[in-house]
């Protein structure tokens, strides 16, 4: 009796050392990376075929772990193969791949979390796009929420992490009011992020984009590289929701769909209300940024 | 040939309908309770055969679903029995019982938390004190972190919920300076709650424990009540740092051992450095307390 080869279509994880279809992939309900959400990660997608950026997003994902004091206990290059290998085994040409640290848990009775063994997971499943392709086409509706994005005083922004509660509240405040999606303030009112995404504005001809309180998105990154490569004046400073709600374009970066034109904030339009020309440009560059050599690394299927 | 009977003695878990040895539990690492730390929990204990206060957990548990907008798809009858079955499979006369629910995920390609089928789960293991025995006996040792507590602005701390980072990382600072737990503070530098407790102090003959920013503990409720029927004053409200490096007496309540003296906060001794009489006086009281028939429910083993 022979066992049938494991169906990888819908994802592949590896988890405690074995490559596992993403439905059967666990992790114990006592790792404090769930218990505790002590845990760090990172997304890079694959895109026809080739890892975009992989390397900014293996340098963030080190980093995170550094701060958290959290040990992948792999090398750089061995975290490579095992996100290659996640793609290959789910024959996914596009593809979004996470890799996360969690804390583990330490011996029975003591609540050290230095005496944890730390666990690598990793993931790949068909790429996943922040917004559906009727909110691409006519530019995302999202609402500024009264839920204020935890602080940078109790959680560091730049070190990735699951904790999304007040995002997900207020995802839920925008959902019900009828938007898209939703973009968090701080406590003075500046927008910061939404689950998953930056936010820019482009407001008097210049880009803006929240400089603090912010996850350092490798998409923000790229989409500050190509306005400076076309010339757009870039600002990072804060961004005052009143400014967001008056800008002439807004868009959102994120991995998860590159470039994503809001065209409504709180109901009203924003600039004409369709994606605006500045926004369409960028979003065209950061598509065909995917073909550069420096950013593309070919998975070995 | 028979299956062996499979161990409990470690602890005993529910997990997507099914009773696991607590080494077997997992949640897919897909669920959004851990890649969004979407998910909420409660924790009772059973001491010397009975739930402490069964009734105050279920109803704070249930207040945190509604909270969250998680749906456990049980009763509070249906609750009772799993949380009872996994005491009485691991056979524990003493032991530390969390209730959980997850949103689980939503279909393929949603990013909607509305249109996940949320998950119940549950487990129950040897009694954990959140202290050694030479802590509790010489008292603890307690650093007052830089790391602010999440705000109540982003995530309602009422609802009991995963987000530890802030407080991770403060207590590994406080591991690392020679503590033995930590505390941390709000914005305006007044003590909220540490890892798994809320903190008392002594003041001029008054019991104080922060009012705002922090978790409701049915162990600090238990304490207030005590200290009410022996008559020690009590006030909730703002905690300064230095009020409670400069107290008579300071204390932690947690359902993970009770009433948990403190001696030294910063390194320097609280009192005379030696757990305080009214200390003593509400620790004795809450164990007795575990004997009242409104507070006591019988496991059937």
């Amino acid at each position: 009796m022979t066992h049938p080869s494991p169906d990888f279509s819908a994802g592949a994880a590896y988890v405690r050392g074995e490559y596992l279809p993403i439905a059967q992939a666990s992790i114990p309900l006592t790792d404090w990376g769930f218990l505790r959400s002590d845990a760090t990660y990172d997304v890079v997608t694959v895109w026809d075929g080739a890892f975009f950026r992989l390397d900014a997003h293996l340098d963030r994902f080190l980093n995170s772990c550094r701060r958290f004091r959290l040990d992948p206990g792999k090398t750089r290059d061995e975290i490579t193969r095992i996100l290659e290998r996640c793609v290959s085994l789910a024959g996914l040409k596009r593809s979004y791949v996470e890799m996360i640290v969690t804390r583990g848990q330490p011996p029975w009775g003591s609540r050290d979390p230095r005496q944890a063994v730390n666990q690598f997971h990793a993931f790949a499943v068909p790429f996943v796009w922040i917004a559906n392709e009727e909110q691409r086409e006519r530019g995302l509706h999202l609402l500024v929420s009264d839920v204020q994005r935890i602080s940078a005083a109790s959680v560091d922004p730049t070190a990735k992490n699951y904790h999304w509660n007040d995002l997900t509240m207020g995802l839920l405040g925008a959902l019900d009011a009828g938007a898209d999606s939703v973009v968090l303030t701080d406590a003075q009112r500046n927008v910061v992020e939404g689950p998953g995404f930056n936010v820019f504005a482009l407001s008097q001809g210049v880009l803006v984009t929240p400089r603090d309180g912010v996850l350092e998105g490798i998409s923000r990154r790229t989409v500050i590289e190509i306005a400076q490569s076309l010339g757009i004046p870039v600002e990072l400073r804060a961004l005052p929701a009143a400014e967001l709600r008056s800008a002439q374009e807004a868009f959102l970066s994120s991995s998860g769909g590159g470039v994503l034109p809001v065209t409504r904030v709180d109901g009203k339009p924003v600039g004409e209300g369709v994606p605006g020309p500045v926004t369409r440009r960028l979003l065209e560059t950061y598509w065909a940024w995917h073909g550069r050599p420096a950013y593309s690394t070919p998975v070995r299927y």
